[in-house]
């Protein structure tokens, strides 16, 4: 094998839609997620190549169509991190009138991080608290951003149209993530457990994106 | 429980550490990997939750020195995506004098793409082709790019210090990956299989940038 015997290159847009008959051939019907999910499962398994991941991804009963529709009327998409942001290509948003926000390296989001002692991802929430309303929340990175979500919502902070609940890790992303699947009561996207990732939490926004853009 | 069950948070610089010892205590010694390579193996479970990555990933046997010597001359690192670049934080970087740069999204990249109907990530590797030499190349995504890289190495282009093969995905990224490991003949960290990934590819360059800056 040399790098020329893998020539002729498959033309880039084609790539995706190879990816995607492979998956679903490796995941033969009946699925564990059908229509809407089963796109955004497929789209989680081509970031990352983890089948595992169909064994941990949680829907709220009304995620698919409230992510949908709060796209379709171009909202806001908050992500706790830039990779998050970066997965999120503006070619994608930008016909649905929606932009990408990440508010963690915002002058007052650090300065508010460094005096409270905290991460830049909870004084980010809290910065973002007032401006959540019928927004989708992609997090994939921190458990404290997450848990500080909740604590918003608790004390009646203004609700996201859908929480991409995806943070990775070993210090509180499984508990956080349990908290919002058994108690957040807004409609949410999960992966139980440890897994997760920015590219997860990007690829969940992507796929709903694709969903609507092709209703348009 | 509740958001306010987890209080109190962990301080944010000693979440990664938390982490670390978490991942240690469950991979006990003898481990596959020890020194700087375990420390970079556990950084990329620290990055996905995924113990699988342990039976995949692949060490050129001067691979971390290479890498640390790249990055303590302060060597450009160039990444197949913005999101491994968003990935490899200037707090890490500044200090070594190193800067991270991402092609893909140039002007020029983006026409020569169009033009030769190819991906921007195979436009991106010729463009970046000349200044190669001595760099530390992180691919998390096109497996294209890998193929570019090693396409010019076949013709005497300049050699990276350092590969970190990590394309993940289904049409090319293992075979892409397999011929870096077994024929590239250049320094390189990869994961072989499907898996990979931008966060991943990220992680490895910041794993080797604090191994340099701890020996500042």
């Amino acid at each position: 094998m040399s790098p020329t015997t893998l020539q002729p290159y498959f033309a880039p847009d084609t790539i995706e839609a190879r990816s995607f008959a492979i998956i679903d051939a490796e995941v033969p019907a009946p699925r564990p997620f059908e229509g809407g999910e089963w796109e955004i499962v497929r789209r989680l398994i081509h970031t990352s190549a983890d089948f595992d991941l169909l064994n941990h991804v949680v829907f709220h009963p009304r995620a698919v169509e409230a992510g949908m529709a709060a796209l379709a009327a171009g909202c806001t998409v908050f992500t706790d991190t830039e990779m998050a942001r970066a997965g999120i290509p503006v070619r994608r948003m930008e016909p649905l009138g929606c932009t990408v926000q990440c508010l963690l390296n915002r002058p007052d989001v650090v300065a508010a991080a460094k005096e409270q002692g905290t991460t830049r991802a909870r004084a980010a929430m809290d910065a973002a608290r007032g401006l959540l309303g019928g927004c989708i929340l992609a997090i994939g990175n921190a458990p404290t951003a997450l848990i500080r979500l909740m604590e918003h919502l608790e004390s009646g902070g203004p609700a996201p149209a859908l929480v991409v609940g995806m943070p990775v890790g070993f210090v509180n992303a499984a508990e956080s993530k349990a908290i919002l699947v058994e108690q957040a009561g807004v409609p949410f996207i999960a992966i139980r457990g440890r897994k997760g990732g920015s590219p997860l939490a990007a690829a969940t926004v992507n796929a709903l994106a694709e969903m609507v853009l092709r209703q348009k």
